[in-house]
């Protein structure tokens, strides 16, 4: 089906809730005034629905091949990734040094979710490769930097990130690839990755792997953990391809959903290039410190993980849309002269809004999320910086997991609307609840998500940021006071940020005590913190609404985003007080099961 | 990943909660002793787990294939069908005089949930063979019964139900299969059904379709629907096999899941048989009255579905503990020499127990209802049988629409717990994911059954059967009074049971008044009722887990049962105060929002 980038709700989200305006008058922020977002969005969408967004269903009946360590990828996908990178797509958010557009991230944010929208498994090329540039800009020589990245962001090599091996995924400490110090200053690697996205394909001339792996003398643990860059072709001081380097694609996956996307794996010195044994590779940063390198890609890769949720979301909400306004079935309940489209039914209409509103709601969270990115990034004032740099960093593990553990929730939905057509693949809702499937796996489970929100950023500054951002729900809870229309959805929102004032405060205190008990609870933690910033931000929307209202504007978009908004504080933020409960009372019941029980 | 029945927790329910030993007292019920019983499930569980479990992902690798006509069913499954025919497995509870054994359904259910989790694509055919024998055995006449209902027992031929049409699916009332009255009492077909599933395929000799289909002179709508047997190959007098008749599978469909089920479109009337134009069938029943002999039926086949939704929520559950035992990965949050199982991390713990006790919890609602069905067929005293056989049809969307939900939900957890590697179709867990989704949709979707829980089971008798259940429900709360070790889950139960008299009350006093805003609450209803059934029945299990330790039995099944419990009720509970306020306060806001703003 035909996918229309959600311009209208992007558009309100940028301006009334993300401060784009303010962006703007950053330093370093001018290239976003309204007109030109406006030209970007239009331009970005047209490409992807035109060009992309039609290779989704066919990149997924026909995924790449592999034949002798070479991976052949979909049709199409080279072509379009060629229209991507020449419309300088890929370098949208980077450096204007390197050949970007140094555009704010709040800029960047709905493209990559339309990008993903358009085809979650193309997008994940550029993705990756977003990330191989960030942890060169973040940690490599300006040698490193210049060589490298210009030619990843026109879109001539693309980026990998290679963590995970078979006994190392979630607990990187056990990863065993080794690089050897050669005597010219490069290293030797070897060793086997797995599950490496776009580790190998056809659609650029080279590829640049990011790779974790551990020096000789490295200690044990996360902490012997060094960053390499290891190109797949060696890349001369002219810039041009040398020797096939010794790293080489064994396999690909055979999986659930981005079947377009090649999963490889992939083994390190294994003598399969034109250089000898072992791949050669270049360190990044410091010895030892490839972790901390990592991390700092990884939030910003979470984050667009996070994105990747929301987009399948508004995929599958625009897919079921269509068929039940469409999909004539049974008479009205209240009674009507002949059978309805299925839109007029409560309990579908009830399945479409849960679907649309926390889409929208969770589209909110990341866009503010993004907008405390370019404050914290190019504020003038370092107290404003640092504000916004940990609302940020608080923000990223609920963006990655609220979002993904909602779209599994809105795609299995998108099945349902269909009824029985919804269960055969050529209707194509089926496969956004097999692509949504790994959101809330990769990049850190949600598990790992919650364990960074409890860890460190709840318990290590005392729940300190979560207290200021409820401060700022209250805030918004003082401007509803007296709204006689919105006193339900200011009722419920109250209950929720009470609710997670409590959570919080459960979380702080407990830590100490039982850390047991409050890491039984994560999930639930992050889960009520998404759904409760979901409705903050909705109840900023429906101030909003209000406001365009009240000043005589008669656009259609308002009353039904305002409907939008008490229907999530009517029917999501109900949870919160489930989670609440479970967090609270369930720590005990999780723990006492004996392992030989289970 | 081999499968082993979960015959502890089926024996203690059959004997704890569903009242076996009293279904054993009933007229006809004496072949269910407990002794019976136990061979019976240990021979049920030795073929399934021998010689069926191994089809599971065999068939989904294989799937069945169609060429000209004719489906070839995956390697293996004509075998397996042999065996389990031959076992006496399909005539479990049918009656003696055509061949079955007549055992009560509470003992033929264990063998249904277990055939059901060995393969659910396998269990398939058996299922509606099953639902072509009740059907004919509720309507046909005694010449019909005669002629078709052995043949199906003994496995030589199988039966379907055709019921959905292209423009026809939760809607029966625009069936338009039409069925032209011939001179010697027969009928021709022709028209064409959709998602037929076993509606061709090579297991057995002959293919029994049970179809609806409009007379002539028929009234529009649902009232004009006769019903049909339809046979693939005419059955002579003495009951060999004569003339192909005129219905012919024009394909089989693409799906999801249970992929080695064939779901076939079937033409009636193509002239593609070897009797001229017009399938042959026979009316069973009277004319026009066509769906209130397929509601019994469905009443049947609600009920397995929902037991399908038991069982692959076991296998995955099954799955899910092997890997989390198995796996190592990352220190324990409360510290350890190295890394650990995962089971041991919390938040793998939650997911864990989530998985089992909501499987153990659809059980034993399933169950006791399946026990409230035999007292309701068996039992002499007419009004107990009546007072079952309300509580029965009361919890049949219950069993149906609960039990499949959370088998989504809980294959959904299986891939989490896996991590990466449960993206991976080697690994099976998804398999379970693709499997299960099917099982909220067909037999009707979870709003058909809340549309029936509202409307037939509630609404329309003032909310006394759902008022006489909650009645029952409190005097276990009765019975938990003063123990102290469960006092927590008592007042978790109690919260629970106040929040469903509220919505039944609420459900009753708003039918009349404004049909929609209920409507608008149903499934919400549904799964409230579900949550609600599933912690009294938990409760029930706690309490017979404390008189077993209370003497002094040591068994290391009843503590983890006593542990279930409470985790079921701390964790799974609360929903049902979330759905409580959805009930309430959301009507209004999912009716609200224009169709053109969708």
């Amino acid at each position: 089906m035909a996918y229309v980038a959600p311009l209208r709700d992007i558009r309100f989200v940028l301006n009334e809730l993300a401060g784009l305006d303010k962006v703007h008058q950053l330093p370093g922020g001018e290239e976003a005034g309204q007109e030109v977002v406006d030209a970007i969005l239009d331009e970005n969408a047209r490409l992807l629905q035109e060009a992309i967004a039609p290779l989704n269903r066919d990149g997924d009946l026909q995924p790449p091949t592999w034949r002798d360590g070479a991976v052949t990828a979909s049709p199409g996908f080279a072509q379009a990734f060629r229209s991507f990178v020449e419309g300088g797509w890929q370098g949208l958010q980077h450096p204007v040094d390197f050949g970007g557009q140094g555009l704010p991230k709040v800029v960047a944010t709905p493209c990559m979710e339309n990008l993903n929208a358009a085809c979650l498994s193309f997008a994940l090329c550029p993705l990756l490769t977003d990330g191989a540039i960030e942890v060169l800009l973040t940690a490599g020589t300006e040698e490193q930097k210049r060589r490298f990245i210009p030619s990843m962001i026109d879109g001539s090599w693309t980026g990998t990130m290679n963590l995970t091996e078979p006994q190392a995924g979630s607990d990187l400490s056990l990863v065993r690839t080794r690089a050897v110090a050669q005597p010219d200053g490069s290293y030797r690697l070897h060793g086997q990755k797995i599950f490496i996205t776009y580790g190998e394909h056809d659609m650029a001339r080279n590829i640049v792997h990011m790779v974790l792996a551990r020096l000789a003398d490295a200690p044990e643990g996360v902490k012997g953990l060094s960053l390499f860059v290891v190109p797949k072709f060696l890349v001369n001081d002219d810039g041009s391809l040398g020797k096939r380097n010794d790293v080489w694609c064994a396999s690909i996956e055979h999986k659930l959903g981005i079947k377009a996307s090649p999963t490889a794996v992939l083994l390190y010195g294994e003598d399969k290039g034109e250089v000898g044994p072992g791949a050669i590779g270049y360190l990044v940063g410091e010895p030892n410190r490839g972790l901390e390198t990592m991390f700092i890609m990884m939030n910003a890769a979470r984050f667009a993980v996070g994105l990747q949720g929301i987009a399948v979301a508004e995929r599958a909400s625009q897919h079921a849309v269509a068929y039940a306004r469409d999909r004539v079935q049974s008479r009205a309940v209240e009674g009507s002269a002949g059978p309805v489209a299925i839109v007029h039914h409560p309990d579908v209409r009830r399945m479409l809004l849960t679907m649309r509103t926390l889409t929208e709601a969770a589209r909110a969270v990341a866009y503010v999320a993004a907008g405390a990115h370019d404050f914290a990034h190019r504020h003038p004032d370092a107290q404003m910086r640092a504000r916004n740099q940990a609302f940020y960093e608080y923000m990223v593990p609920i963006v990655k997991g609220f979002s993904t553990e909602m779209a599994v929730e809105v795609a299995s939905l998108g099945i349902q609307v269909h009824g029985g057509m919804g269960f055969i693949e050529e209707t194509g809702a089926a496969q956004y609840y097999r692509d949504a499937r790994i959101l809330s796996i990769y990049e850190g489970t949600t598990a790992i998500q919650a364990n960074d929100l409890v860890g460190r950023k709840t318990a290590r500054d005392g729940g300190a940021v979560a207290a200021a951002i409820i401060g700022h729900m209250r805030e918004t809870l003082a401007e509803l006071d007296g709204d006689q229309e919105l006193s339900a959805l200011r009722a419920q929102l109250a209950d929720a940020i009470q609710a997670y004032e409590e959570v919080v405060r459960f979380v702080v205190e407990r830590y100490r005590d039982d850390v047991r008990e409050v890491y039984a609870g994560s999930v639930p933690y992050l889960m009520l913190a998404g759904l409760t910033h979901g409705g903050w931000q909705m109840a900023r929307a429906a101030l909003a609404c209000r406001r365009r209202i009240a000043k005589g504007d008669v656009d259609a978009f308002y009353p039904a985003k305002l409907a939008g908004a008490r229907f999530y504080c009517a029917h999501l933020l109900p949870r919160v007080e489930a989670l609440r409960r479970e967090i609270l009372q369930g720590g005990a019941s999780t723990l006492a099961m004996p392992v030989d029980a289970f």
